[in-house]
């Protein structure tokens, strides 16, 4: 209650257009307020359903502290449970990914179906009712091979996002795709200045020389083609494939079909394709970059070659850790099709840089000579988007429980 | 005072024969209030008097982080202290055993005699009385060879435990021991989850292959001998030997000599002896192991080889610090009656074993989908007794200082 | 306001002459106040003149956890600013020394001229106004070649200091050093047990015996003279060349100019100078030390041949950084004149001697058996000082904002 009001009072000293007051970078309680505000009451993308291929097969992580399990069923359906024995709390399955035929505690062997129900459990007597110890269910969403949870019982609404991420995302065929390669990147820095980071391109002309080979950095506003004869150009292309490509969003969402720079059709290192075996062979391979982007915590990039995926989770008021995921087509061969180091390496290096940037960002934060400063109108659109977002949910989580 | 509202709340919330309510397990709040309610107020093991045969020899420890000193003084007494200096503060020894003519703090040099009197402290000025500025005592009990420490001005009853310990371990001459070898292990789990794993052999079949060998692993509510025909005989040959071995309680320990299993006469890989000069011949070596177990902290097992204890302390809400002994024969040679590596192989592979298992109990009772369960009464009664006391002690606390 | 009330009731619990209650050394509370009531209130030196040379020369440090920057304007004025850009808060430069014509932040480019205006703002919009974006200044004064920062609105009077420091140390021509070497030690102990530790020599005699080699560790109260007639003899030859010596001091500050040992010039291993260069020949090289304090963080010791400087900064409640450094004169040259392992082997040692002690010092602080003990008046005046201002300090800083 009073770490509510302590928020309240933040969110009111919000000035239009600027950065945050400091306290909502820095202080504790923000950060537990932004795990049950803002990440325990939004939809969260989990990964793509390629993850999980046959029953049995699972994927454990972490939302902030909290560990979820998303498993493939006999049925063939993928559920998301917390990933806590309904016995004494231990977890079912490290991190990372998995198989069973049943989910197995590792303490006291209490198994579960991958249903979730509970299977058998040895030594509790003659009371016991298996049917109330059951694995806890979390509300997923299965669109276009990519899954997406909601650790609420409330959730946003999902299906006019999901409507329009069908749209954009069926013709890549997600289902066709292999997790190729993940990384973890630990930064000592409160994951909204990650976002905000990953949000705007005002910082990449110079922060990222190599992205900035393939990838539009002097974007404006939300990629807009306005005065851009090329976008307009690929724009034309896009409709005569019948790829959809004009910026749509909602409030917790975006999604649009870029062009990339001339000459690139993949966001790699010098522009060209890091996986042999592609996703479309629609308009000669050059379909730009499909983004779409989820707050609080990701954003994606399909380009024909390859998808790869940044997930940002809180650890700590300063720790945030960043995952990146790229997939590349299943019948690719390693070695032959792709070289996984070169897969990796342009967000290898991109969000090294970003580390940096969003470390010195936290730093200077933490300074009594701290200001909320404005936001370029032009170049951070998309990070004022995200601080706005933020904060009206913030707004709204206090309203309902203050 | 609000903790203290808090702690309350949480407590009322604890349903019968369940796991606690998850704040109690992960709060900052729970950890300070646990060190004050629970270590502070509480007799905890602070290990053997043969730890210290000869005047000047000293124990330091920790309890938490309060650090604390045991001293055996020229009169052959051994009495324990706050160890911290009067003067500012300083510690006056590190942790471990050592031994010295008087207890000289090595910040100003204030110099203590053994039985804590302070005995010179220069450039104090006229004015200074020595004798208002003795080490803070703590009160000490020393029974068939132990030594337990209050930190308490009100200590819980003793007696009741001090008779039955001594009736119970005189036989075994624990003051013939010396200690052979220690080891600490962090784990990054609540104390109390470390505790309740303690506590209980639900998991021991699966998760103890090592144990299983000479351990009762199967075992039944407090070692119930309940159609047990050979615990019977067992029980026999105690009564013929005069060892007592029924198993008895009260509030805050437990005491029982078990039956090892069949062919077992130590706790060990093989239940084979793990040191050749024994602390008894009676019954031919095989006298099963007494078993004691003080809450909040530790076990301990004494065959009739060498004995092994127990002891967990909380150093934060996620951390926790076990403290392993081995004790042997006084007359035992390292290297010819005893291997150390042999002599600490079960215990440590039991307790890394362990480690694992509260870690990932730790780290699913973090989920907002963690329920408290219901323990297996047969499997886990000890748990559940350890559970009860908690609260109970927990509750009075908070009855006498809310 | 709670903390207030807090540090309200463990400053009315302190006792005279006699150490603080145990919460101000232990408590995040303590820790969170003393950063806004002390380190946030008070001058600190930041540093020599000498170590900015040339238009364009910043040096960053952290007070706490704020960052701060020093640069040297065209005009050839030193200012101070908080390191953190108007625009997103980033820092602008890491701690450490640098040189650049005008100060960019790595960010997004926003370029400061060096008297801390907003020169130039890319993509910022036509509504912007850059003259309201130059970067927060701190208050800074200049003397005798030091440099003195406030990082309050409402400084504490400086003059009667600056003027006496001016006096003191003018003879040595600081503005001739040069900065040699540097060192950073980090302590698990609060800041104020390490202060307390470098304001009384009572431990020195057996604590370092490499310092009691050249400096009077013997000292009485404000290194009194009084019954010594070699330093009634120094104290003549110093009015002799015209250089006070006799202790002078403010609330916060304290000044002498003081004997060292017989036979010794320099505060050094062997009491003979460490660099071949002085910066004075006065007296035959033999002119003491000049020491210099100043609550709450710092003292420092000017001999003929070269200058250290202390300095303590809290980065936890126990934790502490110490910050050494070493000048000497600018035309000595490293490896002829000096060797910088010479240079700093005595505080090297010393550091590690008191880091040991303040450890000590925290860890038994902790104890429930504490007591705040009675200070030696004689041996222990100055951290007697040191504690009450202290409490003068915060109770002022609690009047002023409960």
């Amino acid at each position: 209650m009073n770490d509510l009001v302590w928020a309240r009072t933040q969110l009111a000293a919000r000035l239009p257009d600027h950065s945050l007051p400091q306290g909502l970078y820095t202080d504790q309680r923000a950060f537990d307020f932004d795990l049950d505000a803002i990440y325990g009451s939004s939809w969260l993308m989990a990964g793509l359903e390629c993850e999980l291929p046959e029953a049995g097969n699972y994927l454990a992580l972490k939302v902030g502290k909290w560990p979820v399990l998303l498993v493939r069923g006999k049925d063939g359906e993928v559920r998301a449970f917390h990933n806590s024995c309904r016995h004494r709390g231990s977890i079912l399955c490290q991190d990372g990914h998995g198989s069973a035929p049943k989910l197995v505690c590792p303490y006291h062997r209490w198994t579960y179906d991958l249903d979730g129900s509970l299977f058998a459990a040895g030594r509790m007597g003659e009371g016991f009712d298996k049917t109330e110890h059951g694995l806890s269910p979390i509300a997923l969403r299965r669109v276009a091979g990519a899954l997406f949870i909601c650790l609420s019982d409330s959730q946003p609404e999902f299906d006019s996002f999901g409507d329009s991420f069908n749209r954009y995302a069926a013709p890549l065929n997600f289902s066709d795709l292999k997790l190729a390669a993940t990384d973890l990147l630990v930064e000592q820095a409160n994951w909204k200045l990650v976002m905000e980071n990953a949000r705007e391109c005002y910082h990449c002309p110079t922060g990222h020389p190599e992205l900035g080979q393939s990838f539009p950095v002097h974007m404006v506003r939300h990629f807009d083609t306005i005065r851009n004869p090329e976008a307009e150009t690929f724009a034309a292309q896009m409709d005569a494939h019948g790829l959809p490509h004009a910026a749509a969003e909602g409030s917790w969402w975006q999604l649009a079909r870029i062009a990339l720079n001339p000459g690139s059709t993949s966001i790699s290192m010098d522009g060209r394709p890091v996986c042999a075996k592609p996703l479309t062979t629609l308009n000669g391979g050059n379909v730009g970059s499909l983004r779409w982007a989820i707050d609080p915590h990701m954003f994606a990039h399909a380009t024909a070659d390859h998808v790869f995926t940044f997930s940002c989770m809180p650890v700590g008021p300063r720790e945030t850790h960043v995952f990146s995921r790229w997939y590349v087509h299943k019948n690719a061969t390693e070695g032959v099709d792709y070289d996984p180091f070169a897969l990796k390496e342009l967000w290898l290096k991109t969000n090294a840089q970003d580390k940096e940037l969003a470390e010195n960002n936290h730093c200077g934060v933490l300074s009594p000579g701290y200001r909320p400063g404005p936001y370029s109108l032009e170049a951070e659109a998309l990070a004022v988007r995200f601080a706005d977002w933020y904060c009206d949910r913030a707004s709204a989580y206090v309203a309902d429980h203050g």
